[in-house]
Parts: structure tokens; sequence; C-alpha cells
């Protein structure tokens, strides 16, 4: 008998956070953690302060709404409105404990045992996870060379048991921007074929380009066909107080709710009101966090021809990965661990963003590059450049 | 086609909230609300100032491990084998977003789709309906009238299917604590069965017995049988924080730590903050709560005879809930949105608790009599006694 956890695989950042054990850094060459995407500084202190007055308050303390504080929910529906042009109101708005949980509580409403959802490879493990243990098939979907998925490609493999197509834009892993025709042609099939579109933008507010990504909220019934999901982690630098959000048709919503209210209860006040304080006050702040992203992502492009004079390429780079291939012999999970040990870098293989068995991902990086600073990124792309690992065959050679 | 959340039934609370809708209530003469188990005060003031002080930390605001901080793992390890003077490590306890997802973890690792769980009935409504959504069915156990279920009863309805049995003591909806011996049947039987015993001692502090409630962790292997479910919530006040922990199998745990990173990645930290402070240094004011919470049970122990003499019923009476019977002629689930309009009262109907269909539960309701003082029960059971609705014919009689 195989139950529900284990018809899927261990979670890979603990995995590879098992790779630094033993591991010593000397503190001229500490590690260079670029694993997983998440702020390693608090929030800033205007923000500790008003969540310090929140503290005082006792509805911080107590369960609120299954679907989230209406405040919060109003909030960000006119943030939303604002930004794609559309029209969004509050009872289109829930929040969820992170935005896992918002993928999770989506597909307990969309699907049952045997149904199948459409995802491009690479994809973002925890997609793939909570699918095996929904009982749910992901169906890859195979990205072009450039990272980019085609809806003509998924249209081949929609059968009579696909329920929805879940994108990830600006992508993880891939870093990847989907471009808006991109989006506007999934959004086409998946409300010809009867289906959910899942867009997953939690990466929105570090997008290369400013205003809206897409214009799918111009269209009437939207919310008939597509369901957005945020993260407000990456943005206010929450990811302890876990606060994200599904943006999605009433009638859905009310069925998440009771995902919700049976694994949650409700999303935690302190980063609700985070959240809300963060809407109102921090949009200055939050576009100075994405200079700083950008920066870092020029970072990695001026440096990479050093990396790329080694055999090196960079597929993908944006929002806060970078997708990187290698020139060595052995596979990038056989890689990983040695590099902790001999380049004091933790990376994630990319075989972790594609199906058992799938050597696709054999040479492939994922770059959570947005964890550390110009400066950092230097040195990453330096420690790289030395490795005189032996080579893989060239492609067409012995 | 039925979706996982179509397979189940909305959610109770947020449905009791909806009966409010319109009414008006007169400030001499306000809501009675003991609908949810749920402190209505917030943390106590020495509690509250730790947790601003742990704003000021960077940690609190970041991504910690998937099971919990190592700081409140040991502290709660430390606390349970202090209290049930057994044997219990670090790695035998991990920590959640609350104990409803406690369950859900748990049965993500144990089922898949067409197992079965037994539970007593009346059952923990969001226990029913993550089976629900999990494709796992719930077995109902029949309890007798002192609403304790017996091993023997249970032994009857395992099948080839059957993974696990499921209780909660002191129980909810039906207040009632579980005998030592009771609970020690249970265990012996899903030992020899194979199965797997969770025990959710959500509330647990309130126990009217001083000391452990149940032997079971003094069985060497007692974690190859036993899963025991906890809340921090009712005891430290913290249920807006979202903090609940399982003690169970390190192996066990580790198939739980896949569920956790998909659908919550960690528990809040602010949660995982306040419950290791208040492991730390605040036993004598849970002591105080549960003498607190004692006082109101006798409370309406004391004014119960009034509603006696109406043709009403107590069933069970413990910890945070009493579980009682009414005399009249309409189902509980017509009368208890009447109880809102006309006697200011909101309580959950005992239909809630019971399998769509049975009628068990339609001459009953449980009452969350922890969230009112001593007086407000006094006006609570006097709401009810004046009560002059068409009673229900006699049993036996036509």
């Amino acid at each position: 008998m195989t139950t529900r956890s284990q018809a899927t695989f261990p979670p890979p950042i603990p995995e590879a956070r098992r790779w630094l054990d033993g591991v010593t850094f000397s503190p001229d060459r500490p590690l260079i953690n670029l694993s997983q995407a998440a702020p390693v500084d608090p929030p800033p202190p205007q923000l500790r302060r008003a969540m310090a007055e929140a503290m005082e308050r006792a509805e911080t303390h107590l369960y609120g709404p299954v679907l989230g504080n209406d405040g919060l929910r109003a909030a960000l529906a006119a943030n939303w409105a604002h930004h794609y042009g559309g029209s969004v109101g509050p009872d289109q708005v829930a929040i969820t404990a992170g935005c896992n949980q918002a993928f999770a509580a989506t597909i307990a409403a969309l699907t049952t045992e045997g149904d199948e959802v459409i995802l491009p490879v690479p994809w973002y493990f925890n997609h793939k996870m909570w699918l095996d243990m929904s009982g749910v098939t992901a169906v890859p979907l195979t990205s072009g060379p450039d990272l980019i998925p085609s809806a003509e490609d998924a249209a081949g493999l929609i059968t009579a048991r696909t329920r929805a197509i879940a994108l990830v834009s600006p992508n993880n892993p891939g870093g990847v921007e989907y471009p808006p025709e991109t989006l506007r042609a999934f959004f086409q099939l998946a409300r010809e074929q009867g289906l959910r579109l899942i867009l997953d933008e939690t990466y929105r507010d570090f997008h290369s380009q400013p205003g809206a990504p897409h214009d799918l909220l111009t269209t009437s019934d939207w919310d008939k066909t597509l369901i957005q999901l945020y993260s407000f982690s990456k943005s206010y630098r929450l990811t302890g107080h876990r606060a994200g959000a599904i943006i999605a048709d009433p009638d859905l919503l009310r069925e998440m709710e009771k995902f919700q209210d049976t694994v949650a209860i409700c999303a935690p006040q302190m980063g609700q009101m985070a959240a809300e304080w963060g809407l109102s006050n921090l949009a200055d702040w939050v576009a100075e966090q994405r200079d700083e992203i950008l920066a870092r992502r020029r970072a990695i492009a001026d440096h990479f021809p050093q990396l790329e004079a080694k055999g090196w390429k960079l597929l993908g780079l944006g929002a806060y990965f970078a997708y990187i291939e290698h020139p060595f012999a052995e596979t990038s999970a056989q890689i990983a661990p040695k590099l902790v040990r001999e380049a004091g870098v933790l990376l994630l293989p990319g075989s972790m963003f594609f199906p058992d068995g799938d050597p696709s991902g054999d040479r492939h990086f994922r770059v959570a590059f947005a964890n550390t600073d110009a400066a950092g990124i230097k040195d990453f792309v330096e420690r790289l450049a030395v490795l005189d690992w032996p080579l893989a065959a060239q492609k067409g050679a012995a």
C-alpha cells in the first residue's frame, strides 16, 4: 500500500540543507546559499513597528474568517484591479497561509483521484508534490529552449481527465517572464476547452517590465477561467508569517473555503495584518526592492560571460532566479553536494524540477540569485569559474 | 465529476455565523456566542511582551525548518515526557500550523484513496471533512449513552482497508474525558490489528484530573501505534497564530514533512516562538486558566437543573464543551437559527457532528461554554429555560 505521502518524493529544500551537514566554512569564505527563494533580511522597520502595534489588538491573536480578513481582501482586490487594469472585487480574493497553500486549496477545489493537470517542465517541485499527494497526474509540458512553453503543445496533451493548466510567471525555476501573448494563448486554450488556467504570480513584484504583465483581467468573465496565486512573502519579507492569496471566481473560493477551514482554519493574523499594512504603506519601498533585485539580475548577466568561457550557459534569468547549464561530465545531482564542499555554494540541481527518470535536468542548476547582493553574485560566479572538474563530451562527439 | 472539495460539506462555523446576518442584539442583551471553541481574550501581557521582543529578531520573519523549530520541538518533548511519564524525544515532535493541520498531515501519511478510518460519533466535523477530501471513508463508531465509545465495538468495524482509529479526548463535541482504560483498550486493539491510534488531545490542559490522562507513553514502542495531536491555541490563547503539534514515530514524521512542506512550508514563526516561551514560562498561568475553565464547568453543572426541569438533558460535560439534548419538536438544525433570533444564543446543532442523514444529532447541541464566564453561563441557561416552543412527543408515545 502506498499512502498519499508515499506517492511523492521528499521535499528538496530540506534534502539540500542536509548536504551542509558536517561541512565547515571559513569566515573569509562563507557559504553562498542560493538554494531557496527567500529574503534573508527582516521586514523594514516601519512594518515591524506596525506589527508590534498590532500585537496590542485582541483580534491579532484570535481566529479570523476562513477566507481572510475583510480589510486585506479589499486591499488586495484594489491593488490587483489597479495593477492589472481589470475588475476585481473583495469576494474574488481569498487569503491563505502562503502561496503553496493557495495552490493546494485550488487543486482540492478543481480535481479528484485520477484527474490530470498540465505543468510546464522544468516545474516547481511543490506543485508536482501536491498533485502526487492528491492522486492527480502531473502531465509534463516540454518548454522551448527559451524555457517558454506553448499553448499549441499543451493542446496536444489535453484528455478527458484534464482539469487545469498551471503556469508560474515570472517562472520558478526558470526565471523567465512569459510574454503576454503566451499567457493569452494559454487563457484562450483553457477557455475553449473548459479548463482552468492557474497562474502563480508569486514573483509579480519583481517583473522586469513595470505595469501589468498581461491583460487577462480585462476579459469579461475572466474568473470563469483564470485563477491567480500570489505571495506576500517575497515582496514584504514575510516568509516566516505565511501569507498568500488566491484571486478567482467567488463560487470556486467557496469550495476552497472547505479546504482552508479543514487544513488551516484561517491564515495567521499577524501575516495578514502585515500584508494589509504593506499594501497601504509600502508601495515605494517595494519599488526600491524591485530595483535592487533587477540590479542583482544585471549582475548575473554582467558576470556570466566568465562562466560562458568555461562552457556554462545561461538558460533563463528573471525575478528571483537564474537557470543555468553546467559543462561537467557528472550530473547536477552528483555535483550539487560537491559544490557545497569544494566551492561553498548551495544550489538545487535541475533534476529536482523534472519528472523522476527524465535526464533533462542533469546539466541544470537553479540559482536563487536574489538571496545575495551584487558582490555575492560576483563571488559566486568566480567560485564556479575556477572549477576544473572533468567536462562532458561535446554534443555529437563520442 | 465531484472534486475533492465537493466531496464534503461547507464548514459549519462560517455557516453558523451566517445565522447572525441581519439579527441585531441590544446592549443589555448581547449575543452569547458558544459556537466555536476559541478564547475571546488575547494572550497574557507577559506573553505579548515576549512576542513583541521576538519581532526584533530576524528569524521571526524568515522560513524555519519544515517540521518546526528545534527549540520548540525540544521544549514540547520535555513537557510531554514529564506530563505523560514516558520517553519522548525532539525527533518525535513536529510543529504544525494548528491542530487541524496536524490531523491532515497525519491522514496524508497514513492513508490513500478508498482507505477507512474509524471515528466515534458524534465526531469532530473537520476530521470528517478532511477524510472526505482525502477520498477516505470515515467509518462511524457509535458511542454509548455516556458518549464513550468502546474498543470492542470498534473491533467489529475493522476491515482490510482500515488504517487508523481517531479519538478526541477530552472530547469535541461531547466534552467527556475518555477513561484511561478505554484509551488503553483502543491502543491494544490498534496494536494487535496493525493500525494507528490517533489521539487528539487539543483540550489536554483543561482535563478535570491533574496529571497524565493515560499511561500509553509508558509502553515501549508506543510510537509504533500512537499518534498524539496537540494545540497551543487554547492553552496560550494563540488561535490567530496557528500553532499545533504532532507527537509520533520519527519515520512517520518524515512522511508528514512532505505534506507540511507542500501545504505550509513551515508553521508561522510568531506562533512557534510564543508557544516555546509559553512552555517555559506560563505553567502557573495555564494552571490558573484551567481552574477558571473548571469553574465554568461547575457553573454549567450548577445551573443545568433549571433546564432539566424543562426537559433538557446534559449528555456530556468537560474541558471546553457541554453536549446537551433539547426537548423540542423541531430538530436542532431548525432550532439553531431561531435560538439566535429569539434567545440571542449561538450554538452548533448536533446534526453537524453526525453523518449526513443520521438523525442522532437532531435533538443535540454542542455548547462551547468555556467561551463565557460563570455569569454568562447563568444568563445562557436562563435564556434557554424560558423558551416555550412545542415539545417533542415523549419517547414511546405516539
